[in-house]
């Protein structure tokens, strides 16, 4: 049995996973704030995976951890998990030593792309699309994550696709995270409420204008997102997860409008087929946790302990 | 040795590599129209070339044939082809009877990303994007071609990078090669000349305005399409290839601009180190006929017999 951990900026998501991939147990605990606080809910959380099973936590043969943050590829160590409290931390040399466990560690976003092929039917090349306060990517071939020359494939929530388009964090102007991304939105939208992007699907539905444009736009990012990761890497699936699937059948209803939309325009687009590689996870899978999960499994264990 | 044909709409250049990858002969061609004269213009290079040796054709292992149209992964059949008057053609079996040699066939941005990855350090993830009549790209991974999940992987010309923008021959707007393809820009100039690219250069050196909107806009599509290549696949390097390198250092500078412009907006982008992973290549570098040379070398020879 292998642990999968998705630490996120509220909620840690933990599962046991079989050999078969399939989830034995699941538990979920508030994160904390700072690096001890973090490391103290890994190991929490893995001990209450253990105790669901009746188990001793040296029966799990590794943990998982995916993380809102950058992990330097091949290492254990996260930088600039800004919702987390972490400046910088080699979370395997945290834990290890207490868990007596092997573990990795991987971007939430890549995790979540792992677990998001093994969902699927295994086989080419996904792209798992994350919406939420940012846009990011996480690139698998053949069940290999895809880390580019420097790690920073699948930053797609960059890519600008309207250069008079909304300011984005990063600077520049119309990128798919300033348009689609729950930050952005939630600060242009600018009225109190707890879920900005469905206060604005709902408003949209009610013929708020200002609301129409947002919604609009939300689309619009999204779909140009889609397009961009086929018209790169051509991938024949492409996932959408993150903070926006709560909205379900409402976010594809807009999305396949504007892939629509741009099939009618270019025959070329409508050979790409783009509407049937698009898949929305139903909202809470915990994707991410179970990717992380299957991060042990692909790593050199010997090479991780060391880490630790 | 190893031959590679880089067959163009009015020029078919031919080289032969050694195991070394060193070019050892290069001959070119005027490229006949319709599939009996291509085929017929493939087997007189090949002869050409064993001329200028002053060897028996039977001496070389292999021809690897890049040529503009869609070629099905995994095949010799070459679709829409249009420049050359083809509008399906299995190349091989038209001309392996003749030569008696293996017969590999490709896109011909695809080759030249062989080609160009070949010619570079040979690590990483490599972009070769293409600036010609049309835009395109090819992208290899430790010196293996990436074809994606259908065969569309690089067609970054039809990424919108501004939905006010210019409209594509493909039907959308603001795609990539409506801002930089030489057929667009030529188009939309409007004015005669044999050059239409480098008049534009000219013109906007000289402050006409419609120029330096071309012009801009051209270096636009460029930016756009190397951030776009960094953005999801990561490429350490981006050779800008095709017809526009003919404008040499003139061409980096304003796209270099444009970079440096994006940096400046973002310190994101700025992290990413685009000027860095740019290159442009030398004009008239055979780089498409080597990477077709070198088809050869990854093919299974009994394969691409088979289709002969």
């Amino acid at each position: 049995m292998r642990v999968g951990l998705d630490v996120g900026g509220t909620k840690t998501d933990a599962v046991a996973i079989d050999a078969a991939g399939n989830v034995q147990a699941r538990v979920r605990r508030t994160t904390g704030w700072g690096p001890e606080a973090v490391a103290a809910t890994v190991v929490d959380a893995v001990g209450a995976l253990a105790d669901e099973l009746a188990l001793p936590v040296a029966a799990f043969e590794s943990v998982g951890v995916g993380i809102p943050g950058l992990v330097e590829p091949g290492t254990t160590r996260v930088a600039h998990a800004v919702n987390l409290g972490i400046v910088e931390l080699d979370l395997a040399a945290a834990v290890a030593p207490t868990l007596g466990l092997p573990v990795a560690v991987e971007n939430d976003v890549k995790a979540a792309a792992l677990g998001a092929y093994a969902l699927g039917d295994g086989t080419g090349t996904l792209a798992y699309l994350n919406f939420g306060t940012g846009v990011a990517a996480g690139i698998v071939v053949d069940g290999v994550l895809w880390t580019g020359s420097t790690g920073t494939a699948g930053e797609v929530g960059h890519l600008s696709i309207d250069p008079d388009g909304p300011l984005c964090t990063c600077g520049q102007h119309g990128c798919v995270e300033a348009f689609s991304g729950g930050g952005t939105v939630a600060r242009r939208w600018g009225r109190p409420g707890e879920l900005p992007v469905r206060d604005i699907f709902d408003a949209a539905d009610a013929g708020d204008a200002e609301a129409i444009v947002l919604r609009d736009g939300v689309a619009y990012g999204i779909s140009a997102a889609i397009r961009a990761l086929v018209l790169t890497v051509d991938a024949g699936t492409v996932v959408l997860g993150g903070g926006i699937t709560m909205l379900g059948d409402r976010l594809m209803a807009v999305v396949g409008a504007q892939l629509e939309q741009s099939a009618e325009a270019s025959p070329f687009i409508r050979s790409l087929r783009l509407d049937e590689r698009v898949r929305v996870l139903p909202a809470g899978s915990p994707v991410a946790a179970i990717g992380a999960a299957l991060l042990g499994a692909h790593r050199d264990t010997q090479e991780v302990l060391a880490h630790g």
